[in-house]
Order: C-alpha cells, then sequence, then structure tokens
C-alpha cells in the first residue's frame, strides 16, 4: 500500500531556491587580500547562477549529462557555479588542482569534460595541459590572471575562451530549471588515488541533498542561520564537505579563503571576519596554530571547528582547546560526500571524561550504517576492542565508481561488497555506543608475528612528545617478524632528543613488542595532495636505502 | 546519467536501528501517577518493538499493508507500535481518543483495521464502539484497567483479546525486518474534520524519515541527545508532531504524560524530570500557567517550547518569557506531517525586535515551497502585505486522501492544486525574508464590503486587554456589508470590562472599519477534539439566537 504524500524529488534546485529566497540576505564573503573582501548575498549568487546557467545553455550548448569541470579556488563564483551546473542538469566536475598534472589529464578525459570554468590565478596549471585534453571546447575564465597563454592556445587547438562576467552580462537572472530525477548524477569528485588511477565518485542530487540536511543536524554541524562558517577545505575536495549546499539549506554565511590559505591571511580573516564554524583538513590548524603562536591572534569567534581527511593529532585539539577553539573531529571519505562520524561526547561529561570520546572518529548518524568485518571476513562486535576494517552503507555512499570499477589495479570487490556495501580501507573499532576509532588504512596496518599493530597509535603517541613536529610509522619488511614498525620523525626546531629518548617516552604508553627498532629523522613528512601524510612515499624511500635508517637493540 | 550512489531506501527500520544501538542507552520515561515514573531504554524499546512485531505476525497474522490501530496515550508501549508495526509492512493507525464515538467508528471502519492496540485506561471508550467494528479480529490490551466487559463482549462477537505484556513474553528480541519501498505506507492519522467525514492521510516510510531529520535540525526543533522532550502533543495527534521518530533518529530522551496531562502533574513532572524541550498546543501551556501562578513550580529547565496546533496568543508569549521559558511557534497541520514553519527570528536582533518575528508562523525549511494565491487564483508576491491562500509542496505533505478524496462534502480541487500542491485552507501574508503570518483559515475570513477582516487579529488584540481569559471573533451576516465580526469575550474571573471598554481598547490597533459591532460575553470559546477554537458551534449558536448578543452603535 503506497502513501498518500507528494512525490517530490529530493534537488540541488530546491537548496538553491530555498537559499536566494528564504536566506537571500545570507552571504557568500571572499578574501581577495585587498583591504576589503568581496561581498555577495545568497540572492545575488542564485539570480548570477540562473544567468551562468542561461550562458552555459545557450552559448556554449551545454546539455543535460554535460560534464562541466571548475578548476578554482573557494569563492563565490565557484559556489554559483556549484548550482548552476547541476540545477540545469548537468554535472559539475570539480578538479583537484593539487594533483599532479598527468593524473589530472587523466581525470578531465576519463569524465569526458566538454567545458572547464577556471579562476584567472590558475591558468598557469591548466594552460600547460590543454593540449592533452580533446574534450574541452570550452574554457571560461574568472577573475584576475595573464590569459595571453591561453588565447594565444585557443586560436591553435580550436576550443574557445570566454570571460566568465561578460558570458554572464545581461542575461536572464531567472532559469526555467527543469525538473530532474533525483538519482541524477549532480555532481563528480575523483579520489586523490594515493595507488592506480584516480576513481570518480558520482553524486545525486538526492544524495547531496540528504547529506545537507545531516550537515546542518546538531549531532554533526549544527549550523544556524547566526553562523558564519569558515570554508578552508577545498570545495574540489569531497564538495567542501558539503558546506556549500548545506550553507544555501539553512541560510548560513560562508566565509571563502580563495588563495589565500597561508597561516597568515587565515588568521586574518579569522580575527576580521568572526567566522563562529570553520571546516579543514589537520595540517591547516597545525599551520595556523604556529602562526598564532607567533603572532597572537583573536581566534575566539569560533565555536567548532570540524577536523577531518586525516586523524587529528590530539596534542593539536589540546592547543587549540587551550586557545578556546573546540576542535571536533569527523571522519568520511570522497565516497562518503564525505561525512561518516562526528565526534561529539556523550552528555553529562566533565572535559577530561569528554576527551576519550572527542579523539575517536565519532558516531554514525542514522544515515550511515556501518560494520566492522574481521580479516576472515566475519561480522565483528561492537565491543570497542574487535579490530576489523568498515563497511558503510546508505543513501550518500558510493556504490560503484564512474565507469571505471574495472579499472587495474582496482577489482570492484576490492571496495564493494557483494551486498552493496562500501569497503572504506579503514581498519578499526567500534564501542558499545556506536563511537568508531580508526587505528590504520587497511594497507598501513603493520603485521608482525600474526598480530596487527596500528602505526597511527604509534604516530599519535610519538607527536605527544613536546620536542616531535610530525611523525609517520610505515611497515617494513622484517625476517623473523614478517613486518616491523619504521619510525621517522620530524623533530622541533632546536630539538634535541634522539631515537632512545624517544622510544622511551613511547614506552610510557604502548607495549613493548610494539615498540619500534627502526629509526629515521626526517625534514618533512611527504604528503599528498590534500595533505594526508604519503605513506607510500616512505615505504619506497626506505626500500630504495635513501632513509639513513638508525636500528636500536 | 544516472550517480554512482548506493541505492538505499528511507525506512522507519532505519530510525529504530539506529537509535536502539547508538542511542540504546536514552530513556523513554512515562508518567504514572506513582512516585516513580517508569523508564525504559531505546536498547529495551526496540528489542520490544521486535517482540511485538514476532506477535502480530505470529500471532494475531498481520501481514504487509493490514492496518493496526493504536488508542493509545503517550507511553513507552505506544513508542514501540509506532516502530514495530511501520517496520514490519503494516500500516500504523492512530486513533485520536478525543473524537465522537461515531467519528472514531467511522474512520476504523474506513481504514478497515483489523487490531486494535489499546491502553487498559481506554477500554470505557473502546468497548462501546467494538460492536460496530466488524473489520477488527484482535484487541492488545496494555496496562492497568477494567477489561471484563471486553472480555465478554470479545466471546459474543468473536473477536480475540489479548494482553500486551503476555503477547510479548518470550519472543525474540530481534526481527528480520523486510526491507520495503520508501514510498511504502508507514502509518496513517485522520484528520479532526470539523466539517464532514474525517480524512485520512498516509504517511510513507520516506516522508517520517525526511521529517524526522528536520525536526531534529537546527532551524526546527535543535534537538540533541544531551536533550529530553516532554512529549504532551498526543501520539495520536500528527504522530505527535514526529517526535517519537525524530528522537530515535539523534537519540534525545522522550518524557511522557500518558494520561497525566493535566497542569498539576505536567508541573510535577517538569520540575520533577527537568525536560529541556516541549511540544504542545496552546491551551495546555494557558493551564500550566494558570497552575504554576497559582502554585509556583520550577520550569526553567525547558530552553524551548514548540507550540502549535492554532496561534499562540502573544500575551502567552510574554507571560513565559518571564519565567524563562521561550515558546516557539510552530505552524503545521496533519497533511503537513505536520512540520511547515517554525518562528526562530534572524540573527541580530534584541529581544524587542525578535518579538515581531515570534509572533508570525515562522519559516519555512528547504524542504517545504510555499506560495500564496490570491481570491483570483493569482499568485501573490512575498511582500508581507498580500493576504492569500497559502499552497505548499514538499515531500512530507499530502497530495490526497486515503480511499476519500471524493468523499461530500469535500472535492478533490479543494484540497489539491491542479499541479499537486496541497491547498492549506490558511490565509495569511508571507514577508519578503519568508516568515509566515497567518491571518486566518480561509473559511473564518470576515468578508466585509468587498474586503478582508482577520477574525485572528481581532482575537489577538482583544486577548491582550488585562481582563480578557479568551475571545473568538466569526463572520455573521450583515445586510449593508455581507459580512461583519462578532466578538465573544470570556472575560477573567472578577474582570468587570464592559462592551465599549474593549471595543475602545481594540480601537488602538485596529482600523476602525473593522472594528466589530456586535458582541456576546461567554463562558469558554467552544474547542474541537485537539483544543482548537470551534467556531463552526459559535456561528452556529448564533444563527440559532442562542447567544446573547449586544450590538454597539
Amino acid at each position: 500500500m503506497l502513501s498518500t504524500m507528494q512525490d517530490v524529488p529530493l534537488l540541488v534546485t530546491r537548496i538553491l531556491q530555498h537559499g536566494m529566497t528564504i536566506h537571500g540576505k545570507s552571504q557568500v564573503t571572499t578574501w581577495t587580500g585587498e583591504p576589503e573582501p568581496h561581498r555577495r548575498s545568497f540572492a545575488e549568487v542564485g539570480a548570477r547562477a540562473a544567468q551562468l546557467a542561461s550562458a552555459l545553455r545557450d552559448e556554449l550548448g551545454v546539455q543535460q549529462d554535460d560534464r562541466v569541470a571548475t578548476l578554482m579556488w573557494n569563492n563565490a563564483e565557484h559556489v554559483e557555479a556549484y548550482f548552476a551546473i547541476p540545477c540545469m542538469g548537468a554535472v559539475l566536475h570539480t578538479l583537484n588542482l593539487r594533483l599532479p598534472p598527468e593524473q589530472l589529464v587523466f581525470i578531465v578525459n576519463h569524465a569526458a569534460d566538454r567545458v572547464v570554468v577556471a579562476n584567472g590565478t590558475l591558468l598557469p596549471l591548466l594552460v600547460p595541459l590543454l593540449p592533452h585534453l580533446p574534450t574541452v571546447e570550452h574554457v571560461v575564465v574568472s577573475g584576475v590572471g595573464d590569459r595571453s597563454g591561453l588565447e594565444a592556445l585557443a586560436e591553435e587547438r580550436g576550443f574557445r575562451v570566454h570571460d566568465y562576467e561578460e558570458l554572464l552580462a545581461g542575461r536572464p537572472q531567472t532559469y526555467d530549471w527543469p525538473e530532474l530525477d533525483e538519482r541524477q548524477a549532480a555532481a563528480m569528485c575523483y579520489t586523490s588515488g594515493t595507488t592506480g588511477d584516480p576513481k570518480g565518485v558520482v553524486y545525486s542530487h538526492r544524495s547531496i541533498y540528504l547529506h545537507s540536511m545531516q550537515v546542518n543536524m546538531t549531532e554533526s554541524m549544527g549550523l544556524t542561520d547566526r553562523d558564519t562558517t569558515l570554508v578552508v577545505v577545498p570545495q574540489f575536495h569531497v564538495n567542501a564537505w558539503g558546506l556549500p549546499h548545506a550553507t544555501f539549506m539553512t541560510g548560513i554565511n560562508m566565509l571563502m579563503p580563495d588563495r589565500f590559505l597561508q597561516p597568515a591571511p587565515l588568521a586574518e580573516m579569522i580575527e576580521g571576519e568572526k567566522p563562529t564554524h570553520a571546516a579543514a583538513v589537520p595540517t591547516i590548524w597545525q599551520g595556523l596554530l604556529a602562526e598564532v603562536t607567533a603572532r597572537p591572534r583573536d581566534l575566539s569567534s569560533m565555536k567548532q571547528v570540524t577536523i577531518g581527511g586525516s586523524a587529528c593529532p590530539p596534542a593539536l585539539m589540546r592547543a587549540y582547546d587551550e586557545l578556546g577553539v573546540r576542535l571536533c573531529h569527523a571522519w568520511g571519505m570522497t565516497e562518503t560526500s564525505p561525512l561518516g562520524t562526528m565526534a561529539h561526547p556523550p552528555a553529562g561529561l566533565t572535559a577530561e571524561e569528554e576527551w576519550p570520546y572527542r579523539v575517536t572518529q565519532g558516531r554514525f548518524p542514522a544515515g550511515v550504517e556501518a560494520r566492522l568485518i574481521g580479516p576472515g571476513g566475519e561480522r565483528l562486535p561492537w565491543d570497542g576492542t574487535s579490530a576489523g576494517e568498515l563497511e558503510v552503507r546508505g543513501t550518500w555512499i558510493a556504490a560503484a565508481y564512474y565507469n571505471g570499477v574495472d579499472a587495474e589495479p582496482l577489482r570492484p570487490e576490492d571496495k564493494f561488497s557483494a551486498d552493496g556495501w562500501l569497503k572504506t580501507g579503514d581498519v578499526g573499532v567500534i564501542s558499545p555506543d556506536g563511537f568508531l576509532t580508526l587505528t590504520d588504512r587497511a594497507k598501513d596496518v603493520i603485521k608482525s608475528g600474526g598480530e596487527w599493530i596500528s602505526s597511527q597509535e604509534l604516530e599519535n603517541a610519538l607527536m605527544a612528545h613536546p620536542e616531535v613536529a610530525e611523525a609517520a610509522v610505515v611497515a617494513v619488511p622484517d625476517d623473523k617478524w614478517g613486518e616491523r614498525p619504521l619510525a621517522t620523525v620530524v623533530l622541533k626546531e632546536g630539538a634535541s632528543a634522539g631515537y632512545t629518548d624517544l622510544r622511551a617516552f613511547l614506552a610510557q604508553s604502548i607495549a613493548k613488542w610494539q615498540l619500534p627498532e627502526r629509526w629515521a629523522l626526517i625534514e618533512a613528512v611527504p604528503k599528498t595532495s590534500v595533505g594526508k601524510f604519503d605513506k607510500k612515499v616512505i615505504r619506497q624511500q626506505y626500500a630504495e636505502g635513501v632513509l639513513d635508517v638508525t636500528t636500536l637493540d
């Protein structure tokens, strides 16, 4: 028996229409490096999104399902593209400007993008790629930047170049948005892919709509129209964790840093614009902390900072606690839109009692079902000690990759279970009350003598040492044990701790059999394009004998 | 082009599974009239819901789509029924115990309920109806109450009687919940119907799921697992405004008053259990205010009280402000699940500046699209002055009634527009920033000389008079103007205000041509079964000459 409810699809279009009317006065503020940032109301962003959609359709010939790429920083124009492209029925493809050039070429060709909308400041990155991008017919340039190289190339290769503002000028400020199927593709994002080719995740209108509701819920970011969120996490990184959609859904003001992602301008924009919330990966907060330690700034407007992308060193959370800024752990991935968990402690605890919950990845919302699968494929209990691979299921979680599930070296069964759950590749435990603690990437777990050692637990323990700036631990082959941990450490400036000091420090919290024998001091931990530790590089350096390794008895 | 997201249905089952695991320790506390209330955890409620589903299937033979009715107060067992019945694929039909007996008979027969789950204390209401309910094969009785009459009748009429606890005892605490279509019927509720037969609204799993997310959002009730909500609004009244589902979705504790809805026990349970939130119609808060004025109680735990069902007199909101309890206006109806709007003022205002926003019905969330339709069918602007009938559209809004759109006197076109929007029957204005102010029911508007006079505006102005307890204004026929307002007034005890005083008071805020000429003092304003002013009765009393009407010059 069916219900008598209206059959209304969940569309990004509804979010746009709602934001630009009910919350029309809310603002997207974009940092410009000038004394005054640029401010545009949601109503204006909505009107300009309509103009952009008209231009794409009437001038560039974009049709339903066409992929339109963006190579842009976080700014108002990128928000306009976020709404115009999906709402007209096309597919927004955000390009990660930190990917190596060959990967960018791969993903534009794989997605067969017809249009690229780019910030002028990113043309030095885009122009050298264009000769290798045969599907691109149009490049739309927004903002400052030298366009001469682009225009010369356009003539030679036969694509067209448009100025973003000229394209919009004079077009109607409304658009007859089509009524779409809620399962229609709205946006796509390729995983940064530390192994093999990047893989495309295609979000639907439905998944974005539901994810936006979740982002706004109190158990997630708890945003209201009284708040301003500093969106540091890039719009090319899993849709800036859903914030551009979530903000339009409830009228939260957005503060967009554009290309000014260095600690000094970030500190300046927080002090000047007083955001209540922010979202970024740990390395950003690490850098900001160093900045405000050297040159104190008032960060106290920030009530809640969502931190994700990789696990946050507890010492960093403590340091921000002292500044009156609460970092809140979240876990997710490109394949989960990304909101998977968020670490709000349960009620009625003291600050110290909250601590063990705050350092977990957090609890799952109702929209994310979770299970732990043991090494033998068995389902493990939520007992806080049984460690297994996390699998998740839900409306905003991927079931496949775009035209690429069978691309090497990935086989579909590596990422998706037979019954349709996503295999996250993360290993961890879940407490009886549903708090997830990830201990490692499945591929980073150290398998020593038939037992698992968590590389991440060792890293966190090391980074709690006052003289350690960063530490990464990887598995290296060992004749006797199969694998053993190698600790690579970046010391703070002027630090003098030796390996035996560090091992003694570790021994205070880590079981003896898990303590690393192999140690190396390094200049910096290699990072991926989105700021995660790139352990693949360390393993390779070790294999090639490039690292200066000391082995303790 | 379709997305690569998982195709996971939005089911009430997911809410149940989530609440009983992740929030298993959260509590449903039921008032018993004894010194200690009854407490049951979400985990226990979930296990018992599984037992109830087993019993309904294996013992009573309930199958997919069968309607299972409840005639119950707000209590833990009713929450169990709320999950067991929809999650097993059957349809929960909540019976409004305040309906006149003939309407109850009508709706049970119209829905063809096979089972009725009833509180023992409600058997005196149910037993006399049973001879007229041929589709009912089973009556399940929960809690205290004399069952002898029921058992005698069962033998005579051939239905079976079960004890709720005996039915559950020993059954498995898990159930293999079926994977349903999200558009499957989950629950139904008949409108109280001041005119014509009651009309059934059938909610889907999808509509309940999305509505639950909205209830929890900060722009609505903003609930967290640190909160406790006092659910005064009955579970038979639009699913208690969605609270039993919303609480399981985010782990909010529920405080359930069972049959103890009188001001004194409500004050006692608030003082004793310290709920942070509550939800009820204005008359409940009116009664509670009188109670705590006479016998002071500490209500200060309550951060936010959602008030709906009918417009809240501003004077009542002011009185609670002084007690430190914030009443927050919401608007909705059975056909809207019910959340339509909620009145949180915009940011950055002083308490006095917030006031004009707080007395509106509030703003629409993204899930509710709204338009105003003028007397000639034209679409009106959101300018804060153009008054029209409100029409709404969204995933949790009805498109039709259950097997009854063509029931007299309702024609489908009276309630649903040709393009599928719900005609609310409410008349109002919308401000440019989306705040809805309802001025009247379409049928209560006074059409005087080609202009509209709002009966509700007159009532609110009258109820602001210090000697007025209640006031209802209705349209009565007038030879010269077509219709004119009749003011019926309930004075406070010991009050001495005369009609000319009241009219002079009104003239301070109301245009002269709108001031009523006809006045009558009455004992109490007649109310419908859910506590709304029943103006039909007043109009009828006037037509029959029963009212003692004075006409001023």
